[in-house]
């Protein structure tokens, strides 16, 4: 039985940010202390990292679910699956929906269940939930829509990935530049037209790295202690990543027994472009190769990280033509992987 | 393959609050107006529906995934695994951490990484998730458990469903009476000597029952309207839940070929002593029955409602003799079965 992607949608805000917009902005250290350096400075070393000029803000009136719901329409009309006969909803996300200008995250109902509300979705059996799996939480969420339908629980699912990160962010923590707002919707169907989903892999790493991510006030002394952000440790995020996700997504494509010089297309999720870019060197030192030319579409520069967002996305530009550069033709395989919050790290070799 | 329960635990948390202890709230009408009814007068109806005595609040010091560690640790020295052997955390909650006296729920990292980080389970296999399905949340991570072993993806896997209401409560809404804090951990894995999963549904009413339960201001005009509470439409809830629980039911039983007479416990959601007590008696009218006695062992009077942790650890108190009119013997049938926030539904038949 192939199960695979049938179709792919997606949402991205239109509000534009460019690095510019930051020079007023006051950075300043996780101490409170003054950070000793021209913001024109801080922000070319910024983007000479991660690789981001600009990224994308949803809508004020609009929230995660929304997002969600958009990008889910695409994808039904996509894939020419009628809605009435979806099995599952998965929506992955980090903070539930954040009302703009609010602290407080809305996971009562979640997303999935507002999406289905929002598609008027009249089916009971079609299953609405919530998975909160970090960054990779879409490839996570095509993963459990894999194994139901192997299982025989499920024909059709629609796995979504959004966020709007936008509203979690300290503007006085430089890291907020990196972080974004959008979201992906992907069907995924046992089909022998549609591609298949050959392999995969997960990891939880929750010892020392369970917190790299994690929630915490902002570096102001003036703000309100009360209030919790996204805060990361960049390095050891940067040195986790290049460590262990390389490994994974050779693990991943062995056990798809796909060889490496067939791979036509590495789907990773859009952190910072010199990570990604290392992650993938290593893949190809792990079999003694040197990375091929455009192996890697990347949608940063102009997006930003967008957490669950950037891999569903990526692929839905890829597919719809909007990054010409890279094509796929059917019975190409391609990788997804990720890495973030857990730390949680996945990977699914996929042929087109 | 029989796929079952292994070992159970719970948290029950040691804070005990009285229905005597609500004597001088200010409870409010959704509009801010008064409640034109004594407090003696509210408590003694409210505890004539619901059956709640009293009901159970986290100590301040521990947060949601704590009450989940603790129940986790105890399910597994019940089940005698090994935790370096667990494919899966599954951490079923609504509202993710809440610090007490906070407003904000924390979700970074889930709280399947925390309790993953607490067990210091060093395997990176073990895969740490969280689901938020509404109080049905622990009914259904164990439904995703079982696809995962049956599609060969896990053998072992823990689920959790923990949960601190006491937090999210609007303290001017009487029904902030009903809800408490807990949490409920189950071993689910492939065994010969388990118990065995027969049959399991779920759905999911999205459209007129989206917002049932849905998150809301203060009903008091002194409050701060950006913070946002739990709130519920009971009687909506009420009417819906008798309408298709039952029929949930039926369907979850006559899946799993086993009669409606040799059916011996029924393990609900305690959400609300009159409400469960309708639901299992048109259930048995379905079968043209009267409902047996001793049937449905019940926590609701002493423990309040703690959503997704009721069902989890109601199985927990009648395994381990601490409801010894509720008895159990190897091969006996129960069902599991809860309502709550989606609407979601959801039914387990289950041989113990």
């Amino acid at each position: 039985m192939k199960i695979g992607i049938t179709g792919t949608g997606s949402h991205i805000p239109s509000l534009v940010t460019k690095n510019e917009d930051f020079l007023e902005h006051e950075f300043l250290e996780a101490d409170g202390s003054s950070f000793h350096q021209d913001n024109a400075v801080t922000i070319e070393k910024f983007k000479a990292i991660t690789g981001i000029q600009e990224r994308r803000y949803a809508d004020p009136d609009l929230k995660t679910s929304d997002l969600g719901f958009i990008a889910a329409e695409e994808a039904l009309v996509d894939a020419k699956v009628d809605k009435e006969t979806l099995d599952y909803i998965i929506f992955a996300h980090n903070f539930g929906d954040m009302t703009y200008g609010k602290i407080q995250g809305d996971t009562l109902p979640s997303l999935a269940t507002r999406v289905k509300h929002l598609l008027q979705i009249k089916n009971p059996s079609c299953v609405a939930y919530d998975l909160i799996f970090g960054c990779p939480g879409w490839i996570e969420g095509t993963i459990q829509a894999h194994a139901f339908i192997k299982s025989g629980m499920a024909k059709k699912c629609l796995v979504i990935g959004g966020e709007t990160l936008s509203r979690v962010v300290d503007h006085h923590d430089r890291d907020s530049m990196i972080f974004s707002d959008g979201a992906g919707a992907t069907i995924i169907e046992a089909n022998p037209d549609s591609g298949e989903i050959l392999s995969h892999v997960s990891a939880t790493y929750a010892n020392e790295e369970a917190y790299y991510l994690y929630f915490d006030k902002t570096n102001s002394a003036q703000g309100c202690t009360d209030t919790r952000y996204i805060k990361m440790q960049g390095r050891k995020i940067y040195e986790f990543a290049c460590t262990h996700v390389p490994q994974a997504m050779k693990d991943c494509l062995d056990q798809s027994g796909i060889g490496i010089d067939e791979l036509k297309k590495i789907f990773i999720h859009q952190a910072n472009e010199k990570m990604d870019e290392a992650i993938v060197k290593r893949f190809y030192r792990l079999y003694g190769k040197e990375v091929p030319e455009n192996i890697m579409p990347m949608s940063i520069q102009k997006l930003g990280n967008s957490s669950v967002a950037t891999v569903p996305t990526l692929y839905d530009m890829v597919l719809k033509g909007e990054l010409p550069q890279h094509r796929l033709k059917k019975g190409d395989v391609v990788i997804f992987a990720s890495v973030g919050a857990g730390m949680n790290i996945n990977a699914i070799a996929y042929r087109y």
